[in-house]
Formats: C-alpha cells, structure tokens, sequence
C-alpha cells in the first residue's frame, strides 16, 4: 500500500490531466485503482463518516440537486424520451429525502468485511476465509439519479472504488452528485476517486471503460435487454447481469382471494416501472370464476389494462385479447397479461417458458403447492402471499440495493453490501508441508 | 419440471442425432439443460450413488483408462507436446485411484443444496436464502483428464449438469471417462446427459459452446493465459477464470529456518507443474546470509535451477542471474527466482506488481507482520508458515476441487461443492403488500 504522502495526486479529480476522453478515461481508472486499494483498508468510521457527511449534503444541497435533474428533464423531453423512462429520471425532493434515509440506514449497518469464519481445522491447520472488498466496480446504467447514491454507498461501505456511468439522460443531476460523492470522501480523509462519475454522453466510453480488464474488477450494467447484451458481449471483465424481469403472480386454487387481489394489484400499480414490477397473473381455475371479476375491477378502477387469454374473456369480456407476445414483454407500464391454468404444472411451465428468473410469487394457503412453488420457480427470489416488490432492498434490511443480479453466479437477486464483497481463504500452519520429512532433509 | 416419461429421450446420449459438430453441441446442450432440471431436483442418495458406482468403475476399469491414456501419450509425445504438458496429461494407476478416493469423499461430503438461513424477519415477512444449483456448467480445459473425473463429481454433487470439453491431447481417456460417467449416472436412475464429454479436436466446437448463453449458465476455463482470454473474451455466458499461478513465498527477519527451508522446497518442487506451485522466493536482507547458503544447497540437491538478483549471486555465486522476465513468468518447472528484500513493504510491493493474485505464503514468527502480509496481499489464498501447496481442495476438506478461480467474484481460490452452488431469496409472508390499505381497498 502506498504511504499517505504518495497516494495525494489521487485524492483530487484535478489529478486527470488528459484531454481526450480515450485516455481520460484510462487515468480514471488508474486513479480509482490506487483509491481501491486505500478502500479496502479504511476503516469503518471513515466508510460510515463519508455516508452521513454524503447525506447531509443531500440535504443541504437538495435544491440544487433538483434544478439540476428538472434540467436533465427538460431536455429529455424535448428529444422525446419515452414517458415511463421520464418516470425512471424524476429525482424530486421527496427522492432525494428517501435517498438521505439510505444513505444513513447504511452507515448504520455493520461492516461487511469484520466477517472470518474458521472453515477447517486438521493436523494443526486452520484455515480460514476472510470478507474482502471486490475492488475496482465499473457501473453502467440508464438515467435514475439515485442509482449514483445507492452504488456509490454500498460500494464504499464494502471496501470498494466505484466508476459510474450513468445514461446521458441523466447528466447534470448524475454530475453534480459525484461532485457531492468528492466533497464527502475528503472531507472524511478518503480518496476522492474512490467515487467517479463519467459525465459523458460519448459511447466509445463505455467501450473504452470495458477494455480495461487490468483496472477493473467487476462490471455491472443495470438496463434493458440490448444494453446488457451490449456490455456482457463486449468485455473480458467479469459481468454481474441486472437485466428486465418478467414477473408472475400465481394466484392457487386454495389462495385467500383478499390477500391476492391485494397482492396482484400491489405487484402491478405501486411502482410500474421497476424491474419486479408484476407483467402477467396465472390464475387457477378453480378460483377464476369467484375471484376474477372482483380483480378485475379493482385493476379497471387503478387505470390497468388488462390483456387476458381466451378464458379470461368469458369472466372479464372488456379484457382485450392477449397476444403470445405479451406473456414474453416487459411493460413496465399499467398493462397486465392475465391467464387462467388448470394446474399448479401449467403455471410452473408457463414461468419457465416466458419468465426472466427474477422474482415470482404465489398467493396460497396451501404449504404443500407453496413449497413446491419456491423450490421449483427458478428465480433469484421467489415469493408466498408477499407483493413482488417485496423484492426491495430497503424492506430486507439491506438499506438499499445496488441493483437486482439476473445471474446465476456470485449472486442473486437484490444485491447489497455483502454482495458486494468476496472472500479470501486464509490459511495458518507452522511449518507445513506437503512431502515426507525425508524430502526434505535437507533442511 | 417434465414428468419422467418426457425425460426418456435425455437419458441416453444416443439421442444426439445431428451429425454436424455445430448442431450436435446444440443438441448436447439442450439435453444438457434438460437433465440439470432434474439434477437440480435430484436426492442425495441418488448424486452420491453416482459417485460411488463411478469410483467403482474407474477401479474395475483401470487398466482400461490407463491404456486409453497412454495411447494418448504416445500420440501427444509424437507430435511433440512439451514435457510439462506431458506430465499434466499422464493418467497412471496412482492417479486413477488418487480420484476413487477423492469420488468417495466427495461422496461423503454433506449435500450443499440442504442449506436454508433465515436472512432477516420483520413486519410479520421472513426472508430466508436457499441455497441452489448454478445450473448448466461449461468446462473447458487443456488435457488433464482428472479434471474429468473431479468436475463431473463436484458437479453432479452440487446438482448441476456439465459439459466438458477436454484437451484434444486427452482425447480417448477423457470419452472413456465420459462413457464411464453415463454409466454411472444411468445406473443411479439420473439421466446420462447430466455429465457429458464433448470428444472433438475442432476448434470450432469451443466457440459454438461460448455462443450458447440461452443454455448455460457459467464457463469456466482452466488453462494457460491464451485459452483464458479467448474465453473471457468471446462469450456473454458468465465466466470464472482459472488461470495461472505466478506464486512468492516470502521469508521474512523472524522466520524459522528449518520451517522456511521446507516449506521454500516443498512449494517448489512436490508438483512443479501444478499452477499453486511457487515461482519465486522473496528473503528479508537480515536472514538472508544466515539462511540462503543452506536453501540453496537443498534446492541444488533437489535438482532446481536457482535465478536470483544481484544480491542473491553474493550468496550462491553458481546462481543464474535473474532477467526482468523470470519475475512474471510462471515456469511450471524446476525454476526458481530468488530476491532479497530490505523490508516486508518491498516484498509487498513486488507480489502486488509481479504476482497473479493466486497463492502467496510468508515464513514468520512475528505475528504482526503476518497480520499484515495476510491483509494486504491480495490473492485467493494466503498462507502463514505453510506450503503453498496447501491451496488444495482435497487438504482443505473439499474432497477435490473443480479448479482454483482467479476472479474476483463468486468464488476466489479453489472451488468445491459450495462454489458450484449461488443462493435464491425466499420471502415468506401473510398477504404483505406496499402500499397503504386504502390504496387496495377495492378488494
């Protein structure tokens, strides 16, 4: 690790000289590189002093931070960004406050890197495995302001240098946050680099930013499928995916129909434009005549537009008709596929077939349906009788989440602080070897 | 998940028709897909009789296995293989039985998929994390056929399915072991495409497999630095890299002598071409005079080439003088660099700049400085007074490992039973929603 005196040139932006964005973002890397290395070393005050001083100036600066994405808006809408990615953009007052309440619900968690576990003990071995940070983390992602607060969070409090690239859409606001993130690292003694925002709209950035395997650790892109496909096929990096969900409610014969009409609608209307947001209900049949037409109304009456299959039709006959495309789309929008199945089997293989293996629920008091349901859904998180936004950070004492992993490595799911660690295998002898005492002799 | 009927066509590998090498790694990989579902879903005693029925076939078919092997030898050995890669490729009676020992241990390992912790309760909602399969494996290899056996174990352990496409130089040993495989799978009622070897030499055949990331879930390489970039390179399927040991054991001011001795040539000479296998040996200036004349006598005695620095040479005059290069150059053979250090920081400094963050030891009987070598070196796996052949997964209670991952994520250090498996989230909740009651009130 470099003495403290050495490490200067890289606490302040001003450190980046170059003025082509080639190499530009080369030096960046560079820095954040160094900045890692102090990260992974800090200690958790000054992890947890950065958060809360990040916090206040969110705070304090919430005006500013505002002006700035209401400009980011103004000229999105102009080029015509699409309504629901306008909705993604919004940063508003009453964001930025859920973001300071993250902020210090994080610096209230523990450290994720005080974990050791003895895994093996044998002839006078111990051996052990040891939370360290990831190192350098590459984030690309499409407008949403907060995602610069959350990353940049979770990022430092697990030991981590972060280098954020969000979408163009979103380049004011995303700017004057990483000025914010510098302004909080130094002021607790940490590196400023530790935190970069990439302010640019040039995409042979994000380019350039995947060729640098020997800087960056882990990339994680947050988007739609062609951007994600984009990122996955274009580095040697390794790829944590956060990609579309198509998501399910299950609503069993034997479910409560309250507590699934409740949960449908919740699934579908509190936040349409999030990744676990529901798109399409499978209902049994034996439930469809009783329960379908109170649903229905309940969808009509909070704006839904529900696309059904034929049996649908004959209980909701202003349903429109749900093309195979449907089951398969991501909305993200108040639109609903609905569906009747005849058997729990029917719904399994409908999930399989069109999900996207990111978060599925079933509504049922039957424990049997319910266990088979959870171990044969294969999805990062599978839900009973709870909303699918459930699968929220926030709610599951995580503070906030970096993203929802679509992968079926490293993790699944929401990812939070742990997630954002790996281990290294610490292993103690005295004097160990391999071979018989008489290889070596020598000695 | 299909009923059993529906599985019959996956049971046998005489369902791959295509003739073509390009359809028929398709094929391979859609039954592939399908018997992972089942594997997934698979009972312990079913994975474990597997085990133990292959174990039992590499015993009564041993002479078998050799024969195939040593017609492989002759065959690599007129076409000029490199004798390193010779002594990886070479499959005698000892290793056949060093792997039906590590089948039965594997096979008395606990089930990884059994594990359930419960990750946070609240507001009448549990959240617990399942641990799962990853899936469809894709392993890619150069000869070695233990890694046959060991992967196809872990795997099939670990409730995945696995595609192995071995050196072209291990050829008939690695169908052999394939058909060995199926034999076991078939007669533990799984079906045979659960662990399938692709026996081609076309190139081609590798790249086909990268392009499907519809149907497997994660690669992983194990190979020289080429193979390893080709790879990473040119798929969107997750990938974790095997890849090259550039290992130090570093003797620090207070180590043992007699300790340090040993272990220096135990890490360098029991398995020369294993990638844990130390390249370089650092010595702190003050031991060096007393202890460097003694090692260097027992590595001469050992049959190793000695290349040291300037300073080194003052010790051992017969020593080679090392070039720049040697220090990141792994030789896989009786080559050792030898450097004197001033302090712990330089010997730091140069395994952060040389090393491959694999496998790095220090001799010491100063626990602070171990402390700090333990902190700071960022590698997989960091030992104290051991060999560095010690990154083991049989030593380490892992029966075998799969490989040794050089990521950074998912895994670091050698992979078992766990690291083949990633979590799912179950929430379990009561009819948990959102939003406020009058926002569902319809219901």
């Amino acid at each position: 690790m470099p003495a403290e005196s050495q490490m200067k040139p890289t606490m302040t932006i001003q450190g980046v000289k170059s003025r082509r964005w080639r190499d530009r973002i080369v030096e960046m890397a560079q820095h954040t590189r160094q900045a890692a290395d102090v990260l992974g070393q800090a200690s958790t005050d000054a992890k947890n002093a950065t958060l809360t001083r990040m916090a206040r100036l969110l705070e304090t600066r919430a005006d500013e931070i505002v002006a700035a994405n209401t400009r980011d808006i103004e000229i999105a809408t102009k080029r015509g960004i699409e309504s629901r990615l306008l909705e993604r953009l919004r940063f508003d007052h009453d964001k930025v406050t859920a973001r300071v309440n993250a902020l210090r619900a994080i610096a209230h968690l523990p450290d994720p890197l005080a974990e050791e576990e003895t895994v093996f003990t044998g002839d006078g071995l111990t051996v052990k495995k040891r939370r360290v940070p990831i190192g350098v983390i590459g984030m690309i992602y499409e407008a949403r302001p907060h995602v610069t607060v959350n990353a940049g969070a979770l990022c430092v409090k697990a030991g981590n240098a972060v280098l954020l690239k969000g979408g163009s859409e979103a380049l004011r606001c995303n700017r004057l946050l990483g000025a914010l993130w510098q302004e909080a690292l130094e002021g607790a003694g940490l590196p400023a680099s530790a935190i970069q925002v990439i302010a640019s709209s040039d995409r042979r950035v994000v380019r350039r930013l995947l060729a640098l395997d020997e800087l960056v650790d882990l990339i994680i892109p947050r988007g739609g499928p062609q951007l994600i496909r984009a990122v996955a096929g274009g580095t040697r990096i390794p790829v944590i995916k956060h990609s579309q969900g198509i998501c399910h409610v299950y609503v069993d014969a034997q479910a409560d129909p309250g507590k699934a009409c409740a949960i449908v609608l919740d699934s579908k209307t509190y936040a349409p434009s999030v990744c676990n947001a529901t798109e399409t209900v499978l209902v049994h049949r034996d439930i469809a005549p009783a329960f379908l037409p109170g649903l229905g109304e309940a969808l009509r009456a909070a704006g839904v537009e529900v696309r059904g299959c034929e049996r649908t039709w004959a209980l909701l006959p202003w349903a429109v008709p749900a093309t195979e495309g449907d089951w398969d789309t991501e909305h993200l929008d108040l639109v609903l596929g609905v569906r009747i199945v005849d058997t729990l089997d029917e719904a399994l293989a409908h999930i399989a077939r069109y999900g996207s293996r990111h978060t599925d629920a079933i509504v049922s008091e039957d424990s049997d349906c319910v266990e088979r349901f959870v171990r044969e859904v294969d999805s990062g998180v599978v839900l009973s009788n709870a909303s699918t936004m459930f699968n929220d950070g926030s709610r599951l004492g995580m503070g906030a989440e970096i993203g929802i992993s679509a992968d079926k490595i490293h993790a699944r799911g929401p990812m939070g602080l742990r997630e954002l660690t790996c281990q290294k295998w610490v292993i103690e002898g005295d004097g160990h070897v391999f071979a018989q005492p008489a290889r070596t002799a020598q000695c």
